[in-house]
């Protein structure tokens, strides 16, 4: 066994391609962040809900949305054969939070109060390739009305999303909700005679485009097709021009305000009861945030928040940071989307038969935090401990009794474990570790009763700045009594 | 495709077997237990680390501590042929958070600062058999020091891991750390010619049961053998009675105090260098305990501690909780062990080839909130939030502004959203939200301007005690005028 374990090559110390590890502030950060949205969920009213990273396959549907190919895009393995026969379940990673609230809603329906508002946070993974900033397992924040037809349950989630952005931190005025609904563009389909099915998913998908293409592309497409920047011919989608103005008309019938944009939408969806219906669900959404207090500048109605209309079955949200960053080019650019949902029939459907209706939103986690990291709210070094170095090795328990003090009084602290031989690799340690000060005391320090303490903030600053003079000075290093050692360490942490 | 699909059976709604789901205050109960183990962890200076839960089969080392086979005991499956050809990579996720530290030590060692402090806490998976009780995914809360040889940072991650159980809850008195040394061991099978290797480890493996049959158990298993109490024959490791008694009186050293204890062990090692070495470190480890103020009533040498003792290289220690509970059979018995750790060469040696010391701790986190819920620490029903009523749901906008001032204040409040016909629905909801306090107010009591206000805990007392009269009379129902329901809800949640 020895021998053989002598001729293996040393296995390669690597994250499997994809993944990577979260180091200190990385973790608390996002932790932070996450602990301040489910404040504000838990007082809406919501419940946690932590589902297991494995489900059957069978559960979880076998594919992504969009991913016909079985298994594709899911980590899966099959389990072991039953003992007596029966091949074994085939497992897998969950993909998103939402498929397992599904499972959920289905097996415990019995069980869970209805109306049920829960939300999740936590990692997901999806058997992609990686690319640059692309993992394959990543966190992801939700919150979900299950058992709900009222569009009151979608205004609330708006609603809760604008008071969960502001308390992770994003000030009023840096972030706009964008709120639309499926069934004002059904209604506009229905009464353009545009069947359901492949014909009303070709327009979904072409007003998916209107970001990239805006308007002029968009009834391009809608028609007879459109050459992009390459050259190249897109095909269109065959409508006639008189069919594809009512489409437009929905996009940019956006108004001065909500009710300016309401008029608009009633004059686009004309007579179809269906779009009358999807527009009165917006004015009442638009109602019910005025009451909550959630003014337009928060939340407003958009018709031309296209994303999640082919998926969402009613009123769709979306919320865009409205704050310039610079790109990796160094141009301005909008931060863009960290937030989206709406309202969907079909969650629970695959596994009774039964539509339920549900609305929910997901907030991008880590869109979230690089939005925090630009604005400067988040992602400054972490301050580390006081670092008690450790001049003679014979009295450790000296220097961790001065570590226990430190803690006591509520101060991160602790003693250098390296080998204490090399004093500069302590002090080469504690910068490291980013440690505000460093404690020093050596035999002749002991026995007066007393202890160095070394400023090492201000002390990198003089080093940077001052003058040899001033440096051998050393203003940032003070010789206090071995009983104020607390206090002069609470004075400089200030 | 649809008529496909209308053939297929729905998928069962099912947990794979094995795994379950976390409600409400599951998840919040275990995550404040964390919280606070988390915040003394830092506070000791250790950095968070959260690696993902997906690591290359290499690099985990393939198998379970005590698992020989290839892959059992963990979930894997291997990645999809690598474009050009060229197997793909065999995954797996983390049966422990030490297999992943190991290969990040190893990984970063020469970024990671040295001694690397981390601290890591989440879920692992075990591909094994569930049971009552037992589940492939579970939580892991791990503390560990890499690249200290000083017993200090053993003597640091005691004192933590006491800190850390009172910050969680555990009263002083309620826990004992008990702390051993494998050294000690070696030095006595050293002295006594017991070679290292099998004859070694038949020895560790037999101490390990001192729990189960006691002094003179071992004695025999070390010796001639035993009979159990099924009447079976358990053969002897073959010891003479000379070579075990020193094993015995390393196992029974334990003295009124650290100070007996150690003499004792000083006494039992006799002349071997590593048995010295080995009681000069528990000594060193006494002191600095002592000098951190952590005293023998919470942690103490005790050599009667034997689990992990095969695994370890150093101090070994095992965290207890010295209250009694009732079993399931409604017996006394003490709660038991809920943390344990010690020092380990091999960490990074796999990767490297360099040994690299380290030691660390353990916490098991199902078992420590179990101990929190039997001393009523925690496990109380979460309060649900204050649910405002539908009387009339054209006025959805005034419940919602109902719920957001109650927000506003910090109070957890939400609108019911299911379908508001019937009214007794919305009471049994409150009911099964668990909600202190219902708001009520009908087209009537909008047009007073005033709001009924149920105290819903009060509500059930009476229920439960009153008379019809007084139940008539309902106390627990107040009218209040509009502008004073935060102030009354207030009042009542007190």
């Amino acid at each position: 066994m020895a021998k053989d374990q002598k001729k293996q090559p040393r296995p390669k110390a690597e994250t499997p391609k994809g993944f990577r590890d979260y180091f200190g502030a990385d973790v608390t950060e996002r932790k932070q962040m996450l602990d301040r949205i489910a404040q504000i969920y838990h007082r809406h009213g919501f419940e946690p809900l932590e589902t297991s990273a494995v489900e059957t396959v069978e559960a979880l549907g076998k594919f992504l949305p969009d991913v016909d190919r079985p298994n594709a895009g899911v980590f899966a393995w099959q389990e072991a054969e039953v003992p007596g026969g029966g091949a074994g379940d085939w497992l897998a990673l969950r993909y998103d939070l939402t498929a397992p609230l599904a499972r959920v809603a289905a097996q415990f329906r019995g069980d869970l109060p209805s109306p049920y508002r829960r939300y999740a946070m936590g990692p997901v993974w999806r058997n992609e390739k990686p690319g640059p900033g692309r993992f394959r397992q990543f966190y992801q924040c939700d919150a979900d009305t299950v058992g709900s037809a009222s569009v009151a349950a979608d205004a609330e989630i708006c609603a809760m999303l604008a008071a969960a952005l502001e308390h992770a931190g994003i000030r009023r005025g840096d972030y706009l909700i964008r709120i639309n609904n499926r069934k004002v563009l059904n209604g506009i389909l229905e009464s353009m005679g545009v069947a359901e099915g492949k014909p009303a998913d070709d327009v979904l998908r072409t007003i998916d485009k209107f970001d990239k293409v805006g308007e002029q592309g968009v009834r391009q497409l809608l028609t007879t097709g459109r050459k992009d920047e390459s050259g190249a011919f897109i095909e269109g989608v065959g409508l006639s021009p008189e069919q594809a103005e009512p489409v437009l008309a929905f996009l940019t019938s956006k108004g001065a305000d909500n009710a300016g944009t309401l008029a608009n939408l009633r004059a686009a969806v004309g007579a179809s009861a269906t779009g009358a219906e999807g527009v009165e669900e917006l004015a009442q959404i638009a109602r019910m945030l005025a009451a909550m207090g959630v003014g337009e500048e928060r939340a407003i109605v958009d018709p031309s928040i296209v994303r999640g209309l082919g998926y969402y079955t009613g009123p769709v949200f979306e919320a865009e940071l409205t704050f310039e960053i610079l790109d990796d080019k160094g141009r301005k650019r909008q931060f863009g989307s960290v937030a989206g949902g709406g309202r969907y029939d079909g969650l629970v459907e695959r596994f009774t038969g039964q539509k339920v209706p549900a609305t929910g939103v997901s907030i991008g986690v880590d869109r979230l935090l690089a939005a925090l990291r630009a604005k400067g709210l988040m992602g400054g070094t972490e301050q580390g401990p006081v670092v008690v170095t450790v001049m003679d090795r014979e009295r450790m328990a000296d220097y961790q009794a001065m570590a226990a003090e430190l803690r006591a009084a509520g101060i991160r602290a602790e003693v250098y474990l390296g080998n204490p031989k090399n004093f500069g690799n302590q002090l080469k340690y504690a910068d490291k570790r980013n440690a505000p000060v460093a404690i020093i005391q050596g035999g002749d320090e002991a026995a007066r009763g007393v202890v160095q303490v070394k400023d090492l903030v201000l002390g990198a600053k003089i080093a940077a700045e001052a003058s040899h003079e001033e440096w051998k000075a050393q203003p940032a290093q003070t010789e206090v009594a071995r009983a104020d050692l607390v206090a002069e360490v609470r004075r400089i942490l200030g």
